[in-house]
């Protein structure tokens, strides 16, 4: 059985497909989160082990609880 | 009107709160999160602008969601 996709694989995910949803290009997106484009291709990538204020400032760029962010992780 | 409180140390109450709620000590959860009791005492001063691997291990020591982890923040 497949092995559970590691955290920051599964959060990159996540982040990617909200992001698309809202209609963001990732260049956009970082732009919104005050962030470097490559630093959020990291992140959704699952390559980022990214501290709590940078998921903070992602969740508040979404409009979104950190909860609602979290969601299914 | 009082700002609402930085994210670390929101965080860092909600971590407080179910840890205690769970009947931990502050040692014994370090240990059982394989972290260290001063990092613990940090996160929980909202000091510590932690990252999402440490997060997920507080998570799963508990034994809910990040989702639940993250509830009211």
């Amino acid at each position: 059985m497949a092995k559970k996709a590691d955290i920051l694989v599964r959060f990159g995910k996540r982040v990617r497909e909200l992001r698309t949803e809202q209609g963001y290009s990732q260049e956009a997106f970082a732009d919104a989160c005050e962030l470097d484009r490559t630093y959020i291709g990291g992140i959704e990538r699952g390559e980022r082990n990214l501290a709590l204020r940078n998921i903070d400032r992602i969740a508040n760029t979404l409009g979104i609880t950190l909860s609602d962010l979290m969601e299914g992780l």
